[in-house]
């Protein structure tokens, strides 16, 4: 039998970063999609975050043979009705300019007051095989948004984004301690615990 | 620290069995809307499992100031564009008149052809904190509608469902047969290997 494998289903370096350090020392190979040739891109046309994790997950699973990680997440805002949402990572056009995705946040949110401000971050993953099976996780972290950016961590939203009962940003924790809280790391632990639980079959017998 | 528990966003018996088979004997009291007074009428109104289970789990969880788990979970058929879907337990009209859902599926795919039966049974779990926390899991089970019911056990469409690779329906398995292939099955483990981790933390320290 060789040993369980999985593509991570995505290109995002603080996301690989963060779920190498809380799956990294399982008994799963955990490649990304440089280390295959050719990959497609993954393109998120979705209306939830469950539907883009799961058309990431199922597309490149199906396309490299093995099972495949997706992870789609982003920040909700109360005051915005819930955007940027699904949108997060291309708020202000560009994919992945965290920058300018944070200028648009705190412009979108002058003037709106502290008590006002409540967030969450969301994270939903999917694991899903060449065979079409799958399983879906999602984790929340709720907060809310400052209104100047703090911190040099992490990525995305972090410098803006203060964990419930805690004064400091995302970005301002170092990657332990981000975990131990964030989203991300939460559903991570999840989908850790399920994996050291000899499940899903279909991953470890492969 | 008073033990964790849990009240079971669901009045179907054979979910509560399934449940209770599945968590029963961890360190949580699992408790039913049985166990408290003039609980309210849990609606599914949305387009998903995940709408649906999440508005359940959120509603009863916020009343009754505990945590709540909900289970939203229903039949994709291929050949009817995934329907019924999240209407799989009110397809014939009435709420969980399995005979009739059953009659009204045959009836519908009544003229497909063995290779065209293909379907799924989906199961979404979600676990929720009266303070809007949640975490939530999808796992699925695959296999195919045959022409006539078979089987007296389980519930809902169990006796016109025969598992991938299986010669049997849901219906002429036992309990625990069924439990270690279903789609409920695999999601409750999950989440059991989750409580078991000591996740999440909102739940056991409360």
């Amino acid at each position: 039998m060789s040993p369980a494998r999985l593509v991570l289903a995505t290109g995002n370096r603080g996301k690989i970063r963060e779920i190498r350090d809380l799956l990294g020392d399982l008994d799963i190979e955990v490649l990304t999609c440089d280390d295959l040739e050719g990959w497609p891109d993954l393109v998120e046309r979705g209306e939830t975050f469950e539907e883009n994790a799961t058309s990431k997950a199922m597309e490149l699973s199906h396309w490299a043979g093995m099972a495949a990680l997706a992870d789609d997440s982003g920040l909700e805002v109360e005051a915005l009705g819930g955007e940027p949402g699904v949108r997060s990572a291309r708020y202000a056009g560009a994919q992945g300019d965290d920058a300018a995705n944070i200028a648009r946040l705190l412009r979108e949110m002058e003037g709106v007051p502290a008590a006002r401000r409540g967030a969450r971050f969301v994270c939903v993953l999917v694991l899903a095989s060449p065979r079409g099976e799958s399983i879906e996780i999602r984790e929340t972290c709720e907060g809310s948004v400052i209104t100047a950016p703090r911190g040099e961590l992490g990525f995305g939203y972090d410098p803006v984004f203060v964990p419930a009962a805690m004064d400091r940003t995302m970005a301002e924790m170092d990657l332990e301690e981000k975990n131990a809280i964030s989203h991300r790391g939460k559903a991570l632990r999840h989908l850790r615990a399920i994996l050291e639980a000899g499940e899903p079959g279909w991953l470890l017998d492969a």
